[in-house]
């Protein structure tokens, strides 16, 4: 069967890094005779600059049309003052809403090839494995009544409100718990139940569904500001961590930089099994839009490789294919390549598109 | 004249480190002749299990008599199911609240001697010293509606509202530029602007207030993601970080994990001068109340010391007395003395009073 497959670069380095993944594509066309059916269209800046929105309805609807959607990353400097409705981040909201991808997964990884670019102590970090799970369409990003309103006296006040219900918090906890079954079978639930009554709600639900259906997993609950503590003071604790989407936010940003190789970190957000059995999925890489490097070739394409390894696993089950990458991009770090943000003494700097070549080359030799 | 001081050592390890405070306050009693009113009360668990709720009225009206609050810590394992209206933690929010301690001001210093106490490599935190401005009496943590309510359908969703007004912004902003001033001259600005609209009126009128008061501050401006991987990627680029009070929970706890060393690190809250040039403020460690290790007399006592040096700096503005005691714990340090939580190879470990009693000896040769 054709696997359709929308492709969206994005801002900043994506679209340079995106043409890498083009090459791991084809080899996959090419050596295991998988059949994709590709399309490609813009968002973000690179949207609102042409069509003066950051996504085109059109759009959305080839999201919800593909198999998975191959995501580069949006944010540009050039329409930071371009108002609320004008940001390109909103690309990205307005796909996890639409396409109703509701559970973020963010695996914060360290490979031993890299555990000196960490800026933690390596015995705290090395063989970190982490999955955060974070909720994406619901909580104080999508909350309504929401704005800036202009009080009597001429003052302002600026208003968001987190909502959580039953079902949105089962559903993502759904997703931890399933996952923690494939890994370590530890799930730590993240709120701040002591202060919120939306935290409190989804300490209850996690407890009520471990109960009820995942007796098996082993189930912990932390406070966020604590959460954010354990993560530097020895992350190697955590397998699993379900939380909100705002703590989820930072939480796994955090986690990311434990590793301190950004540029590797791949993430799946995906939505729910529908009756035909699809489940709308989108992947991208951890790191940002970086405009400060777009354009020099430098950029390391590692995390958008992984990011399309992710999809063959995810959405078409393609475990083995997905090992295949993997594999290759463990190899080639193995042989001492190396983009810019993870060089070290004794490893050979190289750019972008060098990188890319390098792990179609270790996926010929697999 | 006399200083009036509630004391409010709380649950766990509260009681026994304000203990050690005590020999510190005697000291400047006899050898400065600095005359101090103490009255102590109950707080959180303590006062749940006498007198049935975390903080009677009658502290809260102590505490707005008095001149400063030296506060131990809040949250007993013991409470931890009675419900949300009898938590432990009610105690420190009411208190806030009601004293409208609006500002949270909480420094993360690296002490040389414990450099190594960190789980970051010490070329990325030796020196670090950021001072973080979390408002505490607003946003998500005081925001209504709030609440758990039951759908039709019988399923349930829980509220929490963020608000932010025009003067609850620019009063925690002017304590972050002052202090700027009286440090490294930096500020740096933390919402999520590129999600919510409380973010994107805290961005704005901290600008406002920057170019129409502060222009002589660098400012700049950050995500709270962001923020949260920049603390462990390279955390001595900030100097003085302002955020709101959800991610100033998660943030300042971050930062001080940084350096290690929990036990070290106190804070100051405080509220706005009245007109008779009186202002409320409370002054407690940044660790917990530590049930696990609580009345076994190994506790650090030195956050709970420091934090009655803040007092006298920041309500007494006695500079002398506090420096003074700061000089004597870093030499207590320098000496080699260590309780269990910095302990390292090549020092002593000793319990919390004998702690104590070293920090009164060095005050004694000073
Ligand atoms: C781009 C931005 C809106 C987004 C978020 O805040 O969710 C990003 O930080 C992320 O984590 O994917
Ligand atoms: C005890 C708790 C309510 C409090 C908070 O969340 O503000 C604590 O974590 C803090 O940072 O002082």
């Amino acid at each position: 069967a054709t696997k359709k497959l929308l492709v969206l670069p994005g801002d900043g380095i994506g679209p340079e890094i995106m043409r890498e993944v083009a090459r791991v594509v084809t080899w996959m066309e090419r050596a295991r005779g998988v059949v994709f059916d590709i399309s490609e269209d813009l968002v973000g800046g690179a949207s609102l600059a042409v069509h003066g929105v950051p996504i085109r309805d059109e759009v959305i609807a080839a999201a919800k049309a593909a198999d998975a959607v191959l995501f580069g990353s949006v944010g540009d400097p050039r329409w930071a003052s371009a108002g609320f409705d004008r940001r390109p981040e909103i690309a990205i909201l307005k796909l996890r809403q639409e396409l109703e991808l509701f559970a973020n997964l963010r695996p914060a990884k360290v490979f031993d090839a890299l555990v000196d670019a960490s800026t933690l102590k390596p015995e705290i970090v090395a063989g970190l494995d982490i999955m955060i799970v974070r909720e994406t369409v619901g909580g104080i990003y999508f909350g309504e009544p929401r704005g800036i309103e202009t009080l009597p006296d001429g003052s302002r006040r600026g208003i968001n409100t987190e909502i959580y219900t039953t079902a949105e918090i089962e559903r993502v906890a759904r997703v931890a718990f399933d996952l923690a079954r494939q890994r370590g079978n530890r799930v730590c639930s993240v709120e701040k139940c002591n202060v919120m009554e939306s935290g409190l709600l989804w300490k209850e639900v996690v407890t009520d569904l471990h109960a009820r259906d995942y007796p098996d997993v082993e189930l912990s609950h932390m406070l966020a500001d604590n959460c954010a503590m354990q993560l530097v003071r020895n992350p190697r604790q955590f397998d699993v961590i379900v939380t909100g989407n705002l703590f989820g936010d930072l939480l796994s940003d955090l986690a990311s930089m434990l590793t301190g190789s950004l540029g590797m970190l791949p993430s799946a957000t995906l939505g729910a099994v529908d009756a035909s059995g699809r489940r709308p999925a989108l992947y991208e890489p951890i790191h940002g839009s970086a405009p400060d490097i777009a354009g020099k070739g430098i950029a390391n394409p590692l995390a958008q490789i992984l990011s399309f390894s992710m999809l063959l696993r995810y959405s078409f089950g393609m475990e083995a294919e997905a090992v295949l990458i993997e594999t290759a991009v463990a190899n080639v770090l193995a042989s001492g390549l190396r983009t810019a943000d993870i060089m070290s003494p004794g490893t050979a700097q190289v750019g972008t598109a060098v990188m890319g070549e390098a792990v179609v080359r270790e996926l010929d030799k697999l």
